[in-house]
């Protein structure tokens, strides 16, 4: 091989650590915005997204995706329990890792730690790496149509998005999040600190997922690629603060959660659009997200930590504004007439299938080992139920 | 471009994503050195460091650091909103933003987040970015000189310890920081833990900010720089540590600052020092910072985390210590003749500016404004005054 | 020097840092299952550990390594208080401080601090370099042996795994660990997020440790590394689990070591074995620390993390799965024949060389300056007594 080739693998492989480095930066979100009864329960649940996503996706999920046969351009075979083309599965098993864990928040606080086990083969092997055989094979029938998502607001962040609203859906709000009306009630979290670090080393962490997404450090420019990704963010970040104090104070979950819909909504584009597109994008994704979870909780879906509307809508948003920044052509509306029809039918197929396969599979885990714990549980804790255990040995904490 | 070209970049690239990730670590250290009930103030102020920062510094910040014009090597102009120079951007706005944050632990627990807002701008926008025009951009008078700064103790560290100095002595002691005869009082933090943690991280991003200020990795020993980063925070730390065994116990704050102080020490001659020198640097900086805390707090000067002594004192240390241990020219003390001159001048510019401008945007944000909440708010906790919140939601801690 | 030098170069340095990283992550680990009454002392112990160790290398550490000349294969002298050889120094230097610290945690919560002060420089400064000198230095006899420790399951794991057994006999185990009728009683430690934020670091940093151990970027597999490295990890976790529902439900502690012990065992063969046999190896090694942990416990060993199990115990399983599972010569077990005598040969001498020479160095610290507080400090804690503090200033904690 040539030098440069090992230059690019090199990156390849770094971007792929710092990706995987998400896991804890899931884990902190998770356990900092939940209530500490329920926190080894989550950072369980967050060692077996990896542990088990690792295995699955080497026993069967990249021979789904990258297994060199296509059947349609639909999914893939061969390949099964790899050896070989190591750099391609260390960099997709953390992707798909982090598809996994979006859900596993979203639940948080009330799922049965078994159904939730149960579920997790199906969106590491299954799920989520059809999508990517789509899109990214080369193989796949929706990139063949020109749908254009360079590091996966759609193909990652949609797909987790969409099955924790499933899943949400499905088992139900927590014992005291709304009251005898119906109106929502805040759960306050355990840690913004630890909370703030999670978003804080998701951010670190994106880097590799967008910037390593090139697939290559020779002849390309991957500091253009972290640019548009810093900016969105702290676009992000920014409005969803300003939009927050619109009924309150300068809200701090609000306001975490706008750096992460900057960072869902950048990602398909990161490579597409310019400085000023990916302020824009960051800026409308900050204010998205703040209307996107007020809304869905008080249409009832109580998700724990914010991931369908981080992920899901933010996923679409980002999907639909390469249609609208692209500037791979030179112009600054220039690439929507002949993007936007891909991106709309990419966002249909990607946010039904992930919806709807993640609901058949929440369904018959309900329906057989159930997915919810008992009340009496639920008020316990997951961590003394599930785990036999506490996660704050000596620290006093309220019930 | 040459293929040695995109491996320096793809470095530059990596290292910058490393100073990135020192934003958690300052986050850590100034909630963990603080009162529980400030904890998500600071949480909110770090992040808009780092955004706010990213915004600006992209808005006009580059434009009068590295614009391309030159006004007589003072301050440059160009580039507004900046499109390409990607990596001259990355690298640059998250050091900008480490200019920022420092500023953030020392003034905290009693200052206002909106007067913070207001201060954040003409840091990260303008405060910095001029003197980086002047020592770093080619063009400035202080580069002219022959002032050498490898990484930043005078440009970063300096910069955001000197505002840091003008904010403290503005907005005052914090409430119950001295008792009725003037004497400093122990106000204890959250979690040495986590003040521990975002030390470390510290040190982790540190190897970013002072390796990577090589902007190379071709033709460079880039391992040297990596050596006397690790020798001079490791001495610091041992010093600091025996420092204060003088008065008591070994003391965890002073033994982590001593680190810090290490590693500020550092900045400026990481590149031009051996590893000797490198020792006898962190050596004494580590001693240094705890009288310089000590000091400080018996004359009045409330630094809530010790960020004064830490990257000022110590940031004024490491720029001389270049014109006393530079070995560039293959002798021990040869660059202290022709050193000094440029060094001093150096040191007493931008301690001048960086605490001159400062001052007077602190002083005019006060009496607008007003730069610091209430007793009543400072008593019950930023957290709920500023932001309708707690940090801990669960856990029971002392008023 | 050739541009493919500098590009292995920058990987190494990178590692490197990567490996730095590890240092929080031993931290937390530690103090995580720890109480919150000795979380300072673990913070001070683990900051001199890197400290410390850092100068301890650079004195003469390195000299007794690889400082040329060879003393019958046995130790190196030359090059004492290094100038030059940055890479080798500083990617050594990080597994040195990895080797130091893995003592820390198992006997914690009563070990004097100062004893363990004089206890660090004899581990970072001589153990574990003359371990090198043997293995990796080309020079020494083990490596001539042809025993195989590509990454060190057996020169960083087991000589800080057999460290810490001889401190924790030493020592003696906590007060209230047996009940009176000599069964082990649980210790809850302070935050098992903290541990499992603490594992992730740990992974991550490992992508360091085990891939840059190859020392080179260009004309090797990196990624192949990362995947066995990922996948063992990974299996590790899922069936520590498993093995610990056998007594009960679902245990964190065990799961966390779970993916440690499978990070260990990869270590020696991380780049001789294939993905299957890094599932395997995985696999046993999560079953291995369940029982290791559980069993050494009975037998009245205190160890406060399980490090002697996690990382002496799969530290013998890893150069053990060398001879089992190498297929560097295309046959799955075609390293066996000849590779089980000078594995076996290895595990026994840097085993009792670790366990030796630190139980002798132990034992002349308890009886000079003695290596246990008195029963009164423990129970008070190692915070309020060792280091005048308390780790949680404003938090409530249970005595």
């Amino acid at each position: 091989m040539e030098l440069a080739t090992y230059v690019d693998s090199l990156w390849i492989l770094v971007a792929g650590i710092l990706v995987m480095f998400m896991q804890p930066g899931f884990m902190l979100v998770e356990t900092g915005f939940t209530r500490s009864k329920n926190s080894v329960n989550i950072v369980m649940k967050n060692f077996m997204d990896f542990s088990v996503g690792a295995v699955t996706y080497w026993a069967f999920g990249f021979a789904l995706a990258y297994g060199g046969t296509t059947l349609g351009g639909f999914l893939a075979y061969g390949n099964f329990f790899l050896e070989g083309d190591s750099i391609t599965y260390f960099f997709q098993v953390v992707f798909a890792a982090t598809a996994a864990t979006i859900v596993s928040g979203a639940v948080a606080e009330r799922t049965k730690f078994s159904a939730y086990l149960l579920f997790q083969p199906f969106i590491c092997g299954v799920i989520y790496p059809i999508v990517t055989h789509w899109v990214w094979s080369g193989q796949g029938w929706l990139g063949d149509l020109g749908f254009i998502d360079f590091a996966g607001s759609g193909v990652v962040h949609m797909v987790g998005g969409f099955a924790a609203l499933a899943g949400v859906q499905i088992v139900g709000p927590r014992i005291g999040k709304y009251d005898d009306n119906g109106n929502p009630q805040v759960i306050p979290g355990s840690s913004m600190v630890a909370g703030a670090l999670g978003v804080f080393i998701l951010w670190f962490g994106w880097y590799g997922f967008n910037v390593g997404s090139a697939l290559a450090a020779v002849d390309v420019d991957l500091a253009a690629i972290a640019v548009t990704t810093t900016l969105s963010a702290a676009a992000g970040s920014i409005t969803a603060m300003y939009t927050s104090m619109i009924s309150g104070k300068p809200n701090v979950g609000m306001t975490l959660n706008g750096a992460l819909a900057g960072l869902v909504g950048i990602t398909a584009g990161c490579a597409n659009v310019n400085n000023l597109g990916a302020v824009l994008i960051g800026l409308v994704s900050g204010v998205l997200v703040v209307y996107s979870i007020n809304f869905l909780e008080k249409k009832g879906f109580d998700d724990a930590v914010g991931a369908v509307s981080v992920h899901g809508i933010c996923g679409i948003w980002g999907v639909l504004a390469v249609a609208i920044f692209d500037t791979t052509d030179g112009l600054v509306f220039g690439g929507g007439a002949t993007l936007f029809l891909p991106q709309l039918i990419g966002i249909l197929a990607i946010g039904a299938w992930a919806y709807g396969t993640s609901f058949i599979v929440f369904k018959v885990i309900d329906s057989t080992v159930g997915l919810r714990v008992t009340a009496e549980e639920e008020i316990a804790g997951l961590d003394a139920t599930e785990h036999g255990t506490t996660a704050y040995g000596d620290f006093i904490t309220k019930k």
